[in-house]
């Protein structure tokens, strides 16, 4: 798939053969596919792997020393080194956690390794393949929009309002209410997708030394967010039975938490949903500890409208939900929103102001002008019908290859054990073009392991799960 | 212009007159248009401008302080209250500047008064007006945008790369070879608007407690989201004759602050550029004094391509560059950037992916197209050409209205001293459908003053020179 990376190297290249594996372990450090800190297979390893002699990785290993891109440790092997990163300042003066500055360069490999144009349909992707989504519909609105800004509105020429398109609010407000959920357009604020809106919430509501519970495995992108700001993350492990209530209630009483971070619904990446007692109790422990809760509903559109959100149970209270369209309409328009009590909206739209003064109104209200017409939820129940059928088909693959859900099958990603070290596997299985994503980059202490989060939409090639059966692989 | 906030109160109205007197002060308050800590006018004087009996105020006031909008201070009037923000959480650990929790509240005002519907037009405003745009080649690109995204690019399905749509970065490494200054498409990152650019840069290379050099008077914006982040302001006076390089360098050795944010073509709002040898003084001082400088090109497209940028002499060693189209194209699109040496670009990278993920690439190739064909530079031809002649005919108006320019006319902006307070000022042209844009917006210290920035495309009208002229508006 990814030529570059992941062809065979050649003998009848002008190029020697040190040097094509020089630039092949070169250009994936580039990239953040191997990460700083992380060890290369060894030279004997590394010679029977790409079927060269010790000497070729040796004279290889070498070329990336002489460029800073390893470093030798003795007795224990060549490692890729931290980047050199500007030290000559003088340290902050207020106490931030240890590591706090380095963290969130290594947090953005997977989305990083994503975004390798080749790469598109691996089995590690975070949202849809391409190839799912409605093309007709995108276009359409777009067009429609494109054609209506000379309106009274002239959305083409102007700012949006600060809050967001008012359009799209109405039909979010109508949307919200079909899961529950009771909003005002004034307790609506558009972003550029959930990230953004995840990000005004960390910067609103939180401030530096606050302790936040997060769910562990999660999403690595928010813990790198919450270090990145300064926060001290105190994971809450998730399994198949849900976040664990008792090591939840202990975080809280040592920790005094300002907020629990979560996806209620369909979590990535164990696609455990919340049923109804424990949005209770999570909801009691909230209010016992004082704490906020940020409801990430990035799936919602793949989950059933019954399914229950904390923000419906709560009512905006205590909870800020978040939401998006990304993985459900396409990731290219970047809409985003929450939804909060109209004071904190108030705040975090002031503090929009000040990180992107607005969100475009052409994309929203081509959201908008999916949502209105029913197209969106049309979308998204063919969507639900083809994923079930794929899930099905690449759940009896994995079992297939040895693997092992450690929880129940759900929504877009299956939460696998391979029974192997996923971080070296995912380098080998990036040498045969498939681009996965080890269960290093969902846990919150960096913990590698045998667990591996794959998309059952593009899990679907036999050949991938046999590679990952195949000894050669691990 | 703004019809519930401007329109005279009603005596036909079933609504009694103190209340729609309440109401609008209501309004104002609540859309920030009136801020808090500021004097109403005193109940004589509130009576006598709408016509009313002082009594029908007082029962106005009075309603106000019921609903805790006013707080009423001894011997000295009526003040709109400071919002009651959450202040029952315990005080963070570090330190950070005096009033620094509060300030950014205060900021966005000037922007949340543009987003009033009516108020486009207004002398205060801070883009071109719509009508001046070109709405054809806005919409064309969009258009094609749309058409090509079934392409191999499949632009319309995926999120962007990361960097920033790549046929915009080298249009955009070619625009800047124009103004003199030398980049390779990795040294650019696309943006939400320069403002998010700007953001970046705050968040990724400074820490709270820094101090950063800002132009004094500047753009209220940036002075919020630096006080937000808890940096310490140094204001450097900037008049006819630019930035009081005797001041920088005095703050320099006191104060040794990290980061110079200025706008050195076209500043908002004095119109001043930089000449070549105030560029060479200013490299020269943050070469010894070891500060980053952060160029902000906002009004790029207004000036000649030969007006030194510091970026340019300093071929972004300590330079980041920052612009966007909002003040040309459209800001509809929010599409900005920044450019600076490739090391800082990829920190600013992991950020940007930890804030929005990417920006939408469909608005970005659209910039491009405007950009690769030549038709923005055109259009930005016309529209320097037009803001010429319109220039002229203000600084006749202002003139003939008794006003003083404080700075020589240029660009967009026109910066003047009207002879009287033009914070309360502010209000009178308000109640007569102006929005206008009093110097306190554009103060570091928020000092009031008999200064006022207006747009020379937007202040065209003789009855607003005469309303201004006016004692009745004074």
């Amino acid at each position: 798939m990814n030529t570059s990376t992941s062809s065979p190297l050649s003998r009848a290249s002008s190029t020697p053969l040190a040097q094509q594996l020089a630039q092949r372990f070169a250009e994936r450090i580039g990239q953040r596919l191997l990460l700083p800190g992380t060890r290369l297979p060894s030279v004997r390893e590394c010679a029977k792997h790409h079927g060269v002699s010790p000497y070729t990785v040796v004279a290889a290993y070498d070329q990336l020393l002489a460029q800073g891109l390893l470093e030798a440790r003795k007795q224990r092997g060549f490692f890729v080194r931290e980047p050199a990163l500007a030290q000559s300042r003088s340290a902050p003066t207020h106490s931030l956690p240890t590591r706090a500055a380095g963290r969130p360069f290594d947090a953005t490999t997977l989305i990083r390794g994503m975004f390798q144009a080749e790469a598109r349909t691996a089995p590690g992707l975070g949202t849809l393949p391409a190839e799912w989504l409605d093309l007709p519909m995108i276009q359409g609105a777009l067009r429609k929009v494109v054609a209506q800004s000379e309106g009274p509105d002239q959305l083409a020429l102007q700012y949006g309002e600060p809050g967001g398109d008012a359009r799209l609010r109405m039909a979010l407000a109508r949307r919200l209410a079909d899961v529950g959920i009771a909003v005002a357009p004034e307790q609506l604020l558009t972003t550029v997708g959930a990230t953004h809106a995840l990000d005004l919430v960390t910067r609103g509501l939180l401030q530096p030394g606050d302790a936040v519970l997060v769910d562990d495995p999660g999403w690595a992108i928010e813990y790198a967010r919450l270090t990145q700001a300064g926060m001290r993350l105190l994971p809450v492990p998730r399994g198949a039975d849900g976040p664990d209530l008792a090591v939840m209630q202990r975080l809280v009483e040592q920790h005094r938490p300002r907020m629990y971070v979560t996806v209620s619904v369909l979590h990535n990446p164990t696609g455990h949903t919340l049923n109804l007692a424990q949005a209770h109790q999570i909801l009691k422990l909230a209010e016992t500890g004082d704490f906020m809760i940020v409801e990430d509903d990035t799936y919602a559109f793949l989950a059933p409208n019954h399914a229950p959100r904390l923000s419906a149970l709560d009512g905006l209270r205590r909870t800020i939900y978040v939401s998006g369209f990304s993985k459900i309409l396409t990731p290219a328009w970047r809409v985003g929103y929450l939804a909060a009590s109209a004071e904190r909206i108030k705040k975090l739209t002031d503090l929009k102001l000040l990180s992107t003064l607005t969100t475009s109104p052409l994309l929203e209200r081509a959201v908008a002008l999916c949502l209105e017409q029913g197209q969106l939820r049309r979308h998204a129940e063919r969507v639900a019908t083809r994923l079930d059928a794929a899930r099905l088909r690449a759940v009896k693959l994995a079992q297939g290859a040895g693997c092992h859900f450690v929880t129940p099958p759900q929504g877009l990603f299956g939460w696998l054990d391979v029974g192997a070290d996923t971080e070296r596997l995912a380098q080998r299985l990036l040498d045969a073009g498939w681009l996965t994503a080890p269960g290093r980059l969902f846990s919150a202490t960096r913990q590698a392991g045998t667990l591996m989060r794959i998309n059952f939409a593009t899990a679907q090639d036999p050949k991938f799960w046999a590679l990952l059966a195949s000894s050669d692989a691990k």
